[in-house]
């Protein structure tokens, strides 16, 4: 068995890995597909040395089948289709004891302090299994993760059927959250800088602008000068942050979904006048992530337009120098080696 | 009859004023007592040239009696006494019509935008005047105003009993929101830089500390490494914003009070990391009006504290020079002119 490993700022290397059976309370998982994501672009430039040990093997977008079950746990059987919520809390810190386990203070985040999904034996604690209906393809169940993160960013900003909602930032996580908010009823508009991901996301049937050509105005007019309900900062640009406020109508909410490298300049004097609301939203709880595997088995969510390709385990590097480039939208690794790659 | 006009930056003089009846629908006020605050300040100082028109007799703070009723007013008699909720809205704009018409994007701020209390006689439209019980004495109910703000600030930020709270900014607004908030049952800590303020501070049983100087580790201390439920940013400085995120829990709310005249830089990495919610919070509505109102009845707010002096009318420019170098907490202009001032 193989899976892939973060050696060192830019070094990956696909490495032989130990199958051993899985401990009381655990699943072994078959990984079928794993997606990459920002994160997994960070950790292999380097940027998260501080926080993972190596070699790491990450990757947290998983699908894929039970191999093997561990001592007392019920309710799997070899064979069952499952993903991972990659969360593991500690159920004692302050967050936790008031309910908000998806930011405990002591989160374990799996593939990022712990070993990920790209190998193609994948031990986690079945607590953190999540069950996959029979006739929802690997391939797009994969996508289960970055969907349960767009429906917990909706699901914080009180968007509502009928409101006005601007997303700054067109890439996966912003098409999905554009994606979630028109299924919830909401008149979308995205703001995206790359033009190739303009016509990507003008394929979906959303609406799409340069956002820094005529966003604002186009703003304005669907709303008569009044402003959008929500907006909802996924780009992590600090132009999109120190204009996100202008945008916003009296009383509404900027969502913010991107990790801001640095501090950002924010125009507290709007946020002050329109008595505005800024929330950071970050990760899921449980209920997005069944939720979102319910809205990919509907098909409500583009997952085949998403996925821009899917690569062999040994050419993670190659994909995620792609996204890098801004050349893709979701990437998806075939951790199993199931397909014929070129 | 006089009043007391600002005439261009840095110029105030006290003026004859035409006493005209009121006209119908209208109250006249002999105002008894008119409180400054930093609004009155930027106005003095010229600061707000772009939006008030000269001469402008300024003033919102005001206590006094009925002298004249309108046609087609009831419930009003000659002598009853009232305050001023200084805000008229248009009732048409987006955010009226969304029940928050206390930020009409139309609102008359009246001693902004219209003729204000330091005038012996002040006509305003009886909706917005509201009786004061007839024990309150003019002095203090000359603070009805700014302890609605902080009761606004409070209640927006939806803080509940045994809550921590921090109040960055010591001026009278901060020490309003931080009495407020102790008595809805928070535990409270003040960060004030001025040693004076903090003695004054200190005096009505708060705690207070210098912000640059142990504040966030009080904090820490008070909160098992926590962090606050609630801080309220009424300082203006831009190393108040830059560090408000710091002392909030996670989903913890930070509510800006402040005006900042310039954007600031705000740690959005934290607003994600931990859920933060910014929330901005401007004047009150009638409701905040009147439970100021009992506040101040019920002795909640240790009124004759706060009000570091009392000033005739053509003192005027004198008392906002002592706000300004910070030698004052709250000072009132006798407008009546009923006191003997040296
Ligand atoms: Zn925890
Ligand atoms: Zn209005």
């Amino acid at each position: 068995m193989r899976g892939t490993a973060y050696e060192g700022a830019g070094r990956l290397r696909t490495v032989p890995v130990d199958v051993e059976p899985p401990g009381p309370g655990e699943l072994q998982i078959a990984v079928a597909y794993c997606g990459l994501c920002g994160t997994d672009l960070h950790i292999a430039h380097g940027d998260m040395d501080a926080r993972v040990s190596t070699p790491l093997i990450f990757g947290h977008e998983a699908s894929g089948t039970v191999a093997a079950v561990g001592a007392g746990v019920t309710g799997w059987a070899v064979g069952d289709p499952l993903t991972v919520m990659p969360l593991i809390w500690d159920n004692s810190c302050a967050a936790c004891l008031a309910g908000h386990q998806h930011i405990c203070q002591n989160l374990t985040f799996v593939g990022i302090d712990a070993a990920g999904a790209l190998q193609q034996r994948w031990t986690v604690p079945a607590s953190i299994a999540v069950p996959l209906p029979p006739g929802l393809d690997l391939r797009t169940a994969a996508l289960v993760e970055p969907v349960a993160v767009a429906l917990h960013d909706v699901r914080r900003s009180g968007l509502q059927p009928g409101d006005h909602a601007v997303v700054l930032g067109g890439g996966p996580i912003g098409v999905l959250i554009a994606t979630v908010a028109r299924h919830a009823g909401a008149r979308v508009l995205v703001g995206e800088i790359d033009p190739t991901r303009r016509a990507l996301i003008a394929s979906l049937g959303l609406d799409v602008l340069d956002p820094e050509n005529g966003l604002a105005a186009e703003v304005d007019r669907r709303t008569a000068g009044n402003g959008a309900d929500v907006v909802f900062e996924v780009s992590g640009a600090a132009a999109a942050a120190r204009g996100a406020t202008a945008l916003a109508r009296v009383r509404g909410t900027i969502v913010i979904v991107a990790i801001h490298a640095a501090a950002r300049e924010i125009d507290l004097q709007r946020v002050f006048w329109r008595e505005l609301r800024l929330l950071g939203a970050r990760v899921y709880q449980r209920s997005d992530f069944e939720r979102a595997i319910t809205l990919l088995d509907e098909g409500v969510i583009p997952a085949r337009q998403l996925i821009s390709g899917v690569v062999a385990l040994d050419d993670t590097a190659g994909a995620l120098a792609d996204l890098s480039a801004g050349r893709a939208m979701k990437i998806l690794v075939d951790v199993a080696g199931q397909e014929n790659h070129r």
